[in-house]
């Protein structure tokens, strides 16, 4: 059986009563597993993941980007976290039996059929757009929702489907197929988001950190700290561990601590069996070492 | 379908020869995985780790013992590993959908037919074991394959299955059943075996330690290394980490350092994950969070 992971992000984390009716789409549904969903005061934005039967998790995912276009103005929003639309993405992510030209494939159907339904437009993004220029998610959504009524109706940013102007209340959606990627934050004791923002330049790629990584940082104002928050998009090749080593190394420079990190949505069992390798110094570990590798054949 | 785990461990760890006709009672054969086999020349032994339905397992288990009754003379072995018999112990564990009830059962039924089949006397253990002073296997095997020839004579050394006497060349056999535990070794920069028994002495229960730990010391001459060599019996209630740095700390006093680990065997993921969360200060984590979580079900 073809299991997908779909991992929609909407812009609502403060009002948990609008919370509760979005995802209520997909609270007990059959064929798929509404896994988590955890909204955020700060980033004002929810992180849904859904696991299960692809076929099952479009209609919903479709259906509750109904409900954030009745329940969200973007015009009125605002949050640490970059955003361009009620639903802000949607990417499909290959987990067992579906190949990533599948996900892409769903990710043009999914979005094909929100245009339709909402006249949101849609950009396609990572493995589902060919254009070079366009893969990449924060290139998409530079400007935010304030930016996109101008910059979509530059050629080269028309949407993949529909017309080139957003929705008045909705903004634009950005679907896509990508590989899985960790979503990791990292807590600093300091108010100072400028520290935040100098460590996320050192480990982030786009400016010379490491290959993998995507980061930034964030203001969470009512513990009165800051955060170094990421997307870790190959583990494999960017372990957790460095990064979060790293980051310690460089809070050093500013006198500030690293005081503890959380991980977003769903995580590979063998990135953290990777990261714990490193601190245990383990010698000869493997996957097959672990006792659910072998239940799960 | 029910699954249990069963490590039988044999005193052969350094002619692979030996190893390979031993193992091969236990390759490629229906409803059940021959998960690993670690033969350690230092222990000259051998931990065999098996994954599968447990009516499978019993019987290939008891032809195993016939091979290395027929291939190992526990008057000729040496090893830094304390042993009794030629199959040392057989542990059963359950995992899935079978109770300890069911594994004591298994165990008494598996001990019953070697001790047939082959006259090697069995001592049951833990779970598998109704009196207290004889529960622990490092107490039944004490004084080892050498002393045990006057130690079974005496009643309350008496073996659960067979007479009062060892088997000439394969000594006895301990089998039981148990709650999983992790088998996990320190390695430390020093070939002086004093200070690994410091240090093990300093974590284990039995004096002072910690609560779920059993822990001594080994020797590795061809890398020139000591080892603290351990199991944690309660990783949820003593975790890897804690022991981790708590030898780390203890080396210290010696001026040593700690350089790696090894696990032996499998080990289930909560135990991994519950340790990394201490490293990388994961606030908010639970298994959950794991992918592979969710595919079990």
């Amino acid at each position: 059986m073809a299991i997908v992971q779909c991992v929609p992000n909407f812009s609502e984390g403060r009002d948990l009563d609008k919370v509760e009716q979005i995802v209520s789409c997909l609270k007990n549904k059959e064929g798929f597993k509404l896994i988590s969903y955890e909204p955020d005061p700060n980033y004002n934005r929810t992180v849904v993941t859904l696991l299960g039967d692809p076929e099952r998790i479009i209609d919903r995912v479709v259906e509750m980007v109904g409900k954030t276009t009745e329940l969200i103005d973007l015009n009125y929003h605002e949050g640490e976290h970059p955003r361009m639309g009620a639903t802000d993405v949607i990417p499909f992510i290959p987990i067992k039996d579906i190949t990533m030209g599948e996900c892409v494939e769903l990710a043009k159907r999914c979005g094909q059929l929100i245009n339709e339904k909402y006249n949101i437009p849609i950009f396609l993004y990572e493995e589902a757009q060919d254009r070079e220029y366009r893969k990449d998610l924060a290139s998409i959504r530079k400007g935010q929702f304030e930016g996109m009524k101008e910059k979509i109706k530059q050629p080269e940013w028309a949407p993949d489907y529909g017309k080139p102007e957003i929705h008045p209340t909705a903004g634009a959606t950005a679907v896509g197929a990508r590989y899985p990627l960790i979503a990791f934050n990292i807590n600093l004791d300091t108010n100072n988001v400028e520290i935040a923002n100098n460590i996320a330049k050192a480990i982030r790629f786009s400016s010379g950190g490491f290959r993998y990584i995507k980061a930034g940082p964030a203001e969470i104002k009512e513990k009165g700290i800051v955060q170094v928050t990421m997307n870790i998009t190959n583990y494999k090749k960017t372990p957790i561990y460095r990064v979060f080593e790293t980051v310690k190394m460089e809070a050093k420079r500013y006198g500030v601590n690293v005081t503890g990190s959380e991980i977003i949505g769903l995580v590979p069992m063998e990135a953290l069996v990777e990261s714990l390798e490193y601190y245990l110094g383990l010698e000869g570990f493997h996957m097959e070492k672990v006792l659910e590798t072998h239940l799960l054949e």
